[in-house]
């Protein structure tokens, strides 16, 4: 069977997404799409607004067969940590091809920049650390020093964050000597950072996740027509069951807590913090009601906004620099599976004497550092639920074995 | 000036309260009362249901000229250390006499109790050390061991909650060798653990807060006529700012946090977390959806509900045991003022070069590790308040002057 790999947030799943899912399969000619996807929370330091199970559940009916988790610490981290960790998953799951989407759609285009940048390195870090030290953020220093070296004109933009993580994709491919065909879908409709819905059928999350939250509705015509039925229908229970969809603001009374309470030092202890961080934490939390009020007055030309909302996450979930060193250098440590068709199953079992670390299904059955704190994650992730749901998400997230999906009958087993 | 101290939590000011402070200022020939008053959590480990500055507001309008905050590691402490500390401040404060509330009301029984558990206390050390093998709480095995002393007729009941801390009161004068005249008022109406309100006129703290938070209602019957017009105005007020008084169960969500974001190692280096609890707490906190829930499957013969409690609060204040031994062994390192007559003014005055500790009327003109401290417990203490007041309270807490209150004119300056 050939097995084809995408990197997924699905934060909510929608038409963009299914596109996506019938391309790789065809330009890839695959049989199989494995999925790495992000759990709980996001690569953008973001809480998802459905749980990891909810979201696999419509990475599957959309067509996905195989749905991996992504360890929090590997899903909630700068593009290269991100990139690596899921090229390497999908790695060990075997797949012949990568396809992600990027604003450029031209494989050729990402090899001559990487080539390009190498090329020019010497240069290139030298501008860098120049942007840095004006007190850019990491991206945009990137980006400018990309634009200082005055490389050809098919070099990619790298203002464009589909590009950027395409860019470590095939960077991690080749970094790692993995025998993985890139591909790269080009992303159409919507692009990431747009935030309305403006093309019918196709718009990004993050503009459906601004008309959810600003109607409150879920069944205007604008979500309607951007994502499939079965997104509609997940997110429809979801909120009928619990009230509410996760945000960082359902999140901010615990985050605040955590910061009036810990000292400057326990702060500068967590990773991300850093650079006095801790003292700038502090001083803006007790003057801010709200989570937007608290970023609004935190951010600054140093760091993005993304980079911030991941430090608050590590500082939610307690996570010390020490603990986040040693996982990223080790690399994800096993393979958990979120759910899977009959077909990713059949495939799943050709890969368990290949794979290099073990395959999770049931988290109860095994035991390991990084699932202990992928539960803690999970459970501070559901007190953003109303207070009642607490005890019992905290054991689904525990003992749900993968979700088992049959599609030629459209039916979970 | 002659002045009188008392040590007071006032959760909330009601008659009982009224008349054990006309009876101090009488029985003692007072011109002045002094009040030590934790601040806004409680000796019993639980947050006061209205802030320190209320709960002053009614102190001295019930008749304290001075009221002065026990600081929170005092406060929210065995008996031996809240009555130490407060007796030390008072102390401080020049009182030629302290007059507390006892269930038994006769001195001469303090003065006896403690002087045959003096001559008995080999016996008694080692009846209370089988006590506690047995596993028996802390002060289950005190009452025990002396109960098993055959003592005479005219001793103290140590189970009831009152004599014992006034057993404290008198030791702390006698250990400190003070030149204090104890002095104890016979509880009238109702014990303090009687939780409903059956005498009118006077009920116990306990019963006006069960039927405060059953009927939802502050003017009920019973409440009007167990509490002075200013307690029920104040209380009144609270509620149509806030809508809700703060309960354990206000703060559960983030102890909640607290407790699945802590390693079990982070826990047991809190104040309080011993014997292995840190693994009792993590075991049963996933299961409880409040804090009710939560204390039943915590609580066991070994430990009282009111020594638990005091542990969540020092974990959810993030007390190291290293903090909370240096600071007990100390006792408490300045006078902050919450309020004053101007009666209390004058004396004040008198003081000032007397004291062998800062007196601190305005904490933002002193800084002081101890008051750091105060500032994020009651930092922590307003999270319960709902969201969009807690910038407001929290500059409150930290640039508030002491309350001035104008008795002749019954009138706040």
């Amino acid at each position: 069977m050939k097995a084809c790999g995408i990197i997924v947030e699905y934060n909510p799943f929608h038409n963009g997404h299914s596109y996506h899912l019938q391309q790789s399969k065809k330009q890839s000619g695959s049989d199989i799409i494995v999925a790495v996807m992000s759990g709980n929370f996001l690569q953008r330091g973001e809480p998802a607004i459905l749980s990891k199970w909810d979201r696999s559940r419509t990475a599957l009916m959309g067509g996905a067969d195989l749905v991996i988790e992504l360890p929090y610490l590997f899903a909630v981290s700068p593009a290269p940590i991100f990139a690596q960790s899921s090229v390497f998953l999908l790695n060990e799951m075997g797949v012949d091809a990568i396809c992600f989407g990027s604003e450029s759609g031209n494989m050729d285009s990402f090899y001559h920049t990487i080539s390009e940048l190498e090329k020019n390195k010497t240069l290139y870090d030298q501008s860098f650390q120049s942007f840095i030290k004006q007190g850019y953020s990491f991206p945009k220093a990137s980006s400018l020093a990309a634009g200082s070296l005055m490389l050809s004109s098919n070099t990619l933009d790298l203002a464009k964050p589909n590009n950027i993580l395409g860019i470590e994709y095939v960077k991690a491919i080749l970094d790692q000597e993995f025998s993985i065909k890139p591909n790269t879908i080009k992303r159409i409709g919507a692009a990431y950072h747009e935030d309305q819905i403006t093309a019918h059928k196709i718009a990004s999350a993050t503009a459906i996740r601004k008309t959810l939250f600003e109607s409150g509705n879920i069944s205007t015509n604008e979500i309607k027509e951007a994502v499939p039925d079965y997104t509609l229908d997940i997110l429809e229970s979801h909120l009928q069951e619990t009230g509410q969809f996760t945000t960082w603001e359902s999140l901010y009374p615990i985050l605040r807590y955590k910061l009036l309470s810990s000292t400057p030092k326990q702060l500068s202890e967590l990773y991300e913090t850093e650079e006095g961080l801790e003292h700038r934490l502090r001083s803006v939390i007790s003057g801010a009601n709200n989570f937007h009020e608290f970023m609004a007055a935190l951010k600054t030309k140093r760091y993005t906004w993304t980079r911030l909302q991941r430090m608050c996450l590590h500082i939610l979930h307690n996570i010390t620099k020490e603990t986040a060193a040693e996982w990223v250098r080790k690399g994800p440590p096993y393979i958990r599976i979120l759910g899977m068709s009959s077909e990713g199953q059949k495939y799943l079992r050709t890969r368990k004497k290949e794979v290099t670390v073990p395959i999770v299904t049931t988290v109860s059955q095994y035991n390991h550092p990084m699932l202990e704190l992928e539960q803690r994650v999970s459970s501070i992730y559901y007190a953003g639920y109303p207070q009642a749901f607490l005890s019992k998400k905290i054991k689904e997230e525990y003992s749900t074995p993968p979700l088992r999906f049959d599609r030629s009958k459209g039916l979970f087993l």
